[in-house]
């Protein structure tokens, strides 16, 4: 079965836990913004998806992309489907309206970009850069690159990528070698070869639109050297620029996307940004990029789920335990949905998906308010948010999806096993999400090294404040979440005082320190879903199953990070009284 | 790169910790056994699967297997390696010596089984099948049945296969429907459809012999209606028989196995065990084939650990935190082994490999006692331990083979993603053993249905007891495992007395239950290895990394599986009560 949105689950969410519409107007930009209008994006959204983007996902991966003489043929119907996703104005649902851009809320646009990945992963890479690219060019471009490609990269009539990667400068990009050498006319030549190019090249589009991590002469070693340059395809006069895909790579899975080695010989490119300050650049759609991420997570562990739920509803296979199910009727096997260790990975998932899909949508409203409010104090509130959830959420979401995608993958046994379902190309598509955008050891340690320490653990007290006061302490299962946030607090606190004794500490502990966030902010959520959620199995099943099956590892990592610090805080024992 | 067996390592397990060759010189058929034997066997097989099998595996990815005309092409190589393994009697290891086999333990066919799935899993998929043949053959075959296979099938001659699943058939076999009509000449015709046939056709031996789960005319339904016989491609005039590959599956990984889907046109075959009693005949070599499978995910989880450390001991990127590792002279990025995260990875699947190795090389000893000691006590308290412990093994082993694999698969970040090291292969070829032989879920359900709870946990606390008694409760570390053992069967009591008010409740916590299980022998494993082994690094990391992140989760599935008793056996408080 393909993929199919359901706009019900989202907007139970945003609308009723989240309250977006209401917080939405309070910002310039969306002062008419309602319910109703977003009702009409969600509907379309999902009648787009689910017609045209998810039925290819199937050939996406079987046929893939093809690499003969320099050139990529994408899979049948992709560029059709791509035409259609940017005849319609989906990529530019956020833009600005100078742009040609729907000036819509980021938040929609979330949900859109979650469903096409559920839906086709492979098709929705290329269409997924073009944001980061957009709003790096906004915020860094000269006016002349405006001019250029602003407007053409906001609509999808240009694809853009980002060149970041080379063979041996993956997590460390301050390796990178690709030199970019002035020209008097102002323009860079760029030469170097880079890796792990999604988009790099392909028939969607014309013209491609790279943007080049780079080295000017004389920069200075390290990241801090590191300048930006945009090397289109195609340059201003129509010619072919020296900027040419060498190879695709054979992958586990995401087939429908190339994933190219690109070479640039001299190739013709401008700065973007200042010298040596392209890291900056490139940061600001960081955390765009990782809610992205975290986004596709969330959709393609839907995906999986749903698969999994449909097949459980329809196979039987002997008895369930305790009384009659109704669904056994006449039959003499019951349907595996009504078997225990069933029921718990369908609903365990469930509780993932749900719970996370709050958290990433409030992120998302974070993003809004970040770039639109009126209040300085208030958009550094949202950006601060933004910059530690959104590590924390890339990398829960990401293992959730594969783990998750795998247990759905049991539910059909043998059969999940055999391409048939399609539920083994979600698992192994899933399995990249863990590593690119910055792996997910490197989230944790950005969240504990860059985000928790060097303010103190201030900025995630402030977080977690925030959270708690949308709590109802008179609730047991809203206390229960304040007092796992208290533990957090604490462990924050141990963890700095840890930290001094031992600088390596926080990179053993750093993975630990991340799951336990997460878990108290999925608890958080489903806190706030059981305070507004209707008292129905769809939402109580998830609800009981995160509780007994998700939530007890909050302990286990909590204890597995006090511990650690504790062996540096609390001098062991003299080994004489041990002897004794 | 390829698989390299480590005799080192197996030996130190063997022989240190387990003193596996006095204890086999206990039984008769292996007074002769000493560790020089064993060595010479360990180390010849070593190199036949380092020089002949392993080299293949990549080909067996790419390539696979090709269906044509009814005929399948097993990968380039596959047939002169097979000739090589049936030549040099490695499939008769462990086979008496009247039907052509070495009469060697069964715990060095386990060492040499491991290294083959390690070295190439879709290799080792159809000699897997002879043992399993063979011990059901010897057991339940006639005399004129032995006459024509049994030598054949120990040798390897014939390869064999397991035709259980059919289409609507999987775990529930109590569905199966192919039929056996009886024939006047004493043997029957057999017809049906069978699914997930491994090696049901290739080009590795000319006569395939198939043993095949079908139900004779007016057997009652259900389970207790099944019947074995044996149906061979070639009939003993050399005709052509009619049971026929319709296909291949196209699967998520293992494309060196042709899992095939057979036709059965009343097929000529004969009985073998009674009328009805297939399962019975099958079940002789259950224990036997999954603590196969759980070996198969131990080398899968080797193979996986030795690129990935390979790796980490060759790629740089970033300065590590803390003191200048010795790698690092006058590099500017330290090699990714010297990371925390990265050696927090390698050393907890270090951790699980030789954990879980002792184990199941303990399992295979217990094997050999079933079989072979004259003491009826010793034969019985074996089986017993075969029967509890290896669900237990299949359900852990595999789950952490595929998370595993997923783990030493970030070690290479991007690389890791795309085929050219060939983790990601391992990732994928790993993901069936959680299926295959039983469901880890239905692992779960036979350990507490059918072996814990029968008893009164009787059994189970008599293995804990046997565990116990090889501790030393003046360490430690071995008293901490005792008192494991202790919470142990304090949980058995408990969910017992919870099954007796909800008789769900077992399928409820079964996978917990087993986790706590699979935890706690695994604390004995490492303290028993601590007793042992020499005071390196080789040895002290992974114990290090064990009690750091691996034994943690033991006190969460505890507490899991407690909580959901008490829910049970403890009424929660009144309603009203709550209300105030």
């Amino acid at each position: 079965m393909n993929y199919q949105p359901r706009p019900d689950d989202v907007r139970l969410l945003l609308d009723t836990v989240l309250g977006a519409a209401p917080r939405l107007r309070a910002l310039a930009p969306f002062a008419e913004f309602d319910e109703t209008l977003q009702a009409q994006v969600l509907d379309e959204a999902g009648r787009f998806v689910a017609e045209v983007v998810a039925p290819l996902n199937r050939a996406g991966d079987e046929i893939g992309c093809r690499f003969e003489g320099g050139a990529v043929t994408t899979p049948p119907g992709f560029r059709e489907a791509y035409r259609g996703l940017a005849d319609g104005g989906w990529l530019a649902l956020s833009a600005a309206s100078e742009h040609g851009g729907q000036a819509l809320p980021a938040v929609l646009e979330a949900v859109l970009f979650e469903w096409l990945n559920a839906a086709n992963h492979g098709f929705t890479m290329a269409p997924a850069l073009l944001h980061g690219a957009y709003e790096c060019l906004r915020h860094h471009g000269s006016p002349d690159l405006h001019e250029r490609y602003l407007s053409k990269i906001a609509s999808g009539e240009s694809l853009a990528t980002m060149c970041l990667t080379e063979a041996h400068a993956g997590s460390d990009l301050g390796q990178v070698r690709t030199r970019a050498v002035p020209h008097p006319d102002g323009s860079v030549r760029v030469s170097g070869g880079k890796i792990f190019i999604s988009g790099g090249e392909h028939d969607l589009t014309p013209n491609i639109v790279h943007l080049v991590l780079c080295r000017l002469p004389e920069a200075p070693p390290g990241p801090k050297g590191l300048s930006l340059a945009l090397v289109p395809k195609l340059l201003p006069d129509g010619a072919r620029n020296a900027a040419h895909c060498e190879r695709i790579e054979e992958k586990m899975g995401l087939h429908g996307s190339p994933t190219c080695v690109m070479r640039f010989d001299e190739a013709t490119g401008w700065l973007v940004g200042e010298p040596h300050r392209g890291l900056a650049a490139m940061f600001v759609m960081m955390n765009a990029a990782r809610l992205h991420v975290a986004l596709q997570a969330i959709g393609l562990l839907d995906a999986a789920w749903q698969k999994a739920d449909a097949y459980a509803a329809e196979r039987r296979q002997m008895r369930a335990p305790g009384p009659a199910p109704a669904s056994r009727g006449a039959e003499a096997a019951d349907l595996i949905g009504e078997h225990p260790a069933i029921r718990r990975i369908l609903q365990t998932q469930r509780a993932w998906i749900d719970g996370m899909r709050l958290l990433a949508y409030r992120s998302a409203l974070q993003l809004d308010v970040a770039r639109h409010d009126a209040d300085p104090a208030r958009r550094q509130r949202a950006e601060r948010w933004c910059a530690l959830v959104t590590p924390v959420l890339k990398a829960a979401c990401t293992q959730q999806a594969f783990d998750g995608a795998s247990a759905c993958l049991q539910v059909f046994g043998g059969h999940g096993y055999v391409r048939e379902w399609g539920i083994e190309q979600v698992v192994r598509d899933a399995r990249i999400t863990m590593i690119y955008e910055g792996t997910n050891e490197i989230q944790a340690i950005d969240l504990v090294q860059r985000k928790l320490l060097p303010d103190g653990g201030a900025g995630m007290a402030a977080v977690l404040i925030e959270l708690r006061d949308e709590l109802d302490a008179s609730r047991e299962q809203d206390a229960d979440v304040q007092r796992r946030f208290a533990q957090l607090r604490y462990l924050g606190t141990t963890l700095l005082q840890a930290a001094q004794r031992d600088p390596s500490l926080p990179f053993e502990v750093a993975d630990d320190y991340l799951r336990t966030v997460a878990l108290a902010m999925l608890a958080w959520s489903w806190a706030r879903i059981a305070q507004t959620a209707p008292d129905d199995a769809r939402w109580r099943a998830p609800a009981a199953a995160f509780q007994r099956f998700v939530l007890p590892e909050f302990e286990m990592r909590l204890g597995m990070v006090k511990r650690a610090c504790d062996a540096v805080l609390v001098p062991p024992p003299a080994a004489s009284a041990e002897a004794n």
